[in-house]
């Protein structure tokens, strides 16, 4: 069993909007043993859809298109898969009436006739009601191949997915697992690494494979395989697995789940009960909202200050003047400093603090740009490291989250 | 002319990574008249390689080709394209070079073999440097196509994107102007506003097209043309926009340029001499954030806070207990507190505040999941806004971040 997604919609093709709904639907369906073959995007234009949807009979099971459902002129794909479809429109009455029903109690605006001509639905369609918008899921059949058709806004098409689609797929389908192990390792880039672990990587089953996904610091090693057999393919890879991190002790830092470093860093907190507070200067908000975005937040992350500029982190935060004059605000005493401050300002048990020169000019300070300070005030100590992240703004910001983050996570482990 | 852009790689295909990449080629090519046809992402398999790289050879002019062009052993581009091509490797001893410079000043590791095989390059390839890594790109032609062969790593990407591809497509072909023209609006669904702009949407002459782009409470409306003579196309959109704005006055925001509406309100606080602080509770740092990353920041953004806990909106920001006693922590009486007492905290002149249940649990407080307040506080009065946002924590978020930059722009564009 193999699927595909077809996105459907100009909005990608000249790089407005970026295609986040085949992610989605990309890690759902592995989740339940279905591999992804491809994904395309493609023009509202009627020649393109039809040319595609014909590609996919003989390449693909299951094929998922979202996009161009909507009420507008722009949005042409029903009336383009009647022909595809040879088929003709009905009005579907569970469909109008809960159409009616989010209009009266949401929308809360008139009802015009191409809100009601959304439950016009091709008569050979199995339909799947939409109960956040009004296009509700298509799911049709040409020769072998299964073709849903889905909204493309983000919240319908995810509700749909996980409601109606994958419970459909699982009664009508019999799948294997697929089973993503995917280790974080810190410090060392990936031929490196790859040179490290060659005799482990040569010795690899065929069922198993190995990617390496390196990005701003850090590389991500995935491994992969598929069996019907749940249990034997997760001992298979739990056995690579105690093989490989001898290898890689100095760098490893975690595994990512379905979730993130500062998802293992939340862990952490909870676990030994202790709490946290941010101090931000160019990271400008960035590490407290990925730790505020965590479900439990609450328990663990007491605030953070976005103090951006100098007077900020003298008047809110109350670093001396005396320290930002002798060694500039780009500097160890000043971050460690700041970590400490933040911790005494939400009384929280350790404190986190950025400061930097990420560019484009150089601020308040004398410092080479991409030059950053990440301190970390711990219930023991302060300390901080300096790093030069290069001359892309929005790369040393991203590397200084990743970089806190990273030392924060192995500052927690040592307890 | 048209293109298409071919992402190789695992991650993508079981939803381990976004494909951004598509969207900043698809963005640049547009600007350059340069219409994309399809985006696809396959698996790095050479049989699926091989299709689809013979699917564009009917199809498209300009195929750009990115990821697979790494020194592990899952990156297979390179000796698949060997055969597509009928070619073989041949060493570039300026690749090489460049490869020996990167490890010298930069990585600080020895230099292995697998590095070193970075230089071999098909002996038929016009050879790109880059400068920013191993891989250089790769620019082959069959019968009438030409393929461009890239590395996945963005900053690498990016830069021989804008560095050298560019300037040779715009050297070897003649191309059109390609003009996308996208207004914001907020307040109004997208079949409302159709209705209300029928008659000038129906006058839309046919080389100008317009799309609809709905997205969590605000609705884009793209105008989109093409031609060889750039005064007369831009001439032909501003008719239409004259037109179309007193049809949508109540709901227009402002134009997305290249920007987004947070560029829009720091041009209005820049041109107004004025300053801004936030304090973020459920929203975690985003606002602040999103300010922050607009370059030129530090004119007009003094400092935010993030006060999630109940604890550190007392302790830290000085909300009066009492008043979140009476009022409960999600109240307009403690949002309007909490923007008044940052824009003292920070000494600026307007204060941001938001607070709210996002849920999964109610927290705090006993309002509802999903309401919201956001407040602010001028430099002379202070009001405030309630909303419910549903029971999703993300779109909650996401949906108070919109709808805060929409009240604050609002303001500031009364003065």
């Amino acid at each position: 069993m193999t699927a595909e997604i077809i996105t459907i919609g100009d909005e990608i093709l000249i790089g407005q909007t970026v295609d986040t709904n085949s992610t989605f639907i990309a890690k759902e369906f592995n989740k339940i043993g279905l591999s992804i073959n491809r994904i395309s995007s493609i023009k509202d234009s009627e020649s393109d859809i039809l040319t595609t949807l014909n590609s996919c009979l003989n390449y693909s099971d299951i094929v998922i298109v979202t996009g161009g459902l909507g009420p507008t002129n722009d949005d042409i794909t029903k009336n383009t898969l009647l022909k595809f479809f040879n088929d003709k429109l009905i009005t579907d009455h569970n469909v109008l009436d809960n159409i009616k029903f989010i209009w009266k109690k949401y929308i809360k605006q008139p009802l015009l006739q191409v809100n009601i001509d959304q439950s016009l639905v091709p008569s050979k369609a199995h339909v799947f009601l939409n109960t956040k918008g009004s296009a509700p899921g298509l799911w049709l059949q040409k020769n072998n191949t299964i073709f849903v058709f889905l909204p493309g806004v983000p919240f319908e098409m995810k509700s749909l997915i996980k409601d109606s689609i994958i419970p459909k797929i699982l009664k009508e389908f019999s799948l294997p697992h697929i089973l993503h192990k995917t280790i974080l390792t810190y410090g060392m880039g990936e031929s490196s690494i790859a040179e490290i672990i060659k005799n482990w990587e040569d010795s690899l089953p065929v069922e198993i494979s190995l990617a390496y996904l390196p990005s701003l610091g850090r590389v991500k090693l995935r491994l992969s395989t598929k069996g019907d057999d749940l249990n034997k393919i997760i001992d298979n890879i739990q056995f690579q697995v105690d093989k490989l991190l001898p290898l890689i002790k100095d760098i490893f830092v975690g595994y990512e789940e379905d979730e993130s470093i500062e998802k293992l860093i939340s862990n952490e907190l909870i676990k030994n009960n202790s709490t946290i507070s941010i101090a931000e200067s160019f990271t400008g908000g960035k590490i407290s909202d990925s730790l505020v975005s965590i479900a439990g937040a609450s328990t663990f992350f007491k605030g953070g200050v976005v103090c951006y500029s100098t007077e900020s982190k003298i008047n809110t935060l109350k670093v001396n003047l005396d320290l930002i004059e002798k060694y500039s605000v780009v500097s160890s005493q000043v971050v460690e400093s700041m970590a400490v401050k933040t911790k005494e300002l939400f009384n929280s048990d350790y404190g986190l603090a950025t400061t930097g020169n990420a560019g484009p000019n150089k601020g308040d300070s004398s410092k080479e740009i991409g030059t950053v300070f990440i301190g970390i005030a711990t219930p023991k100590e302060v300390f901080s490291f300096e790093f030069n992240f290069g001359n892309s703004r929005e790369r040393v910001t991203n590397k200084a989250v990743n970089k806190s983050f990273e030392l924060l996570l192995k500052e927690l482990l040592k307890n």
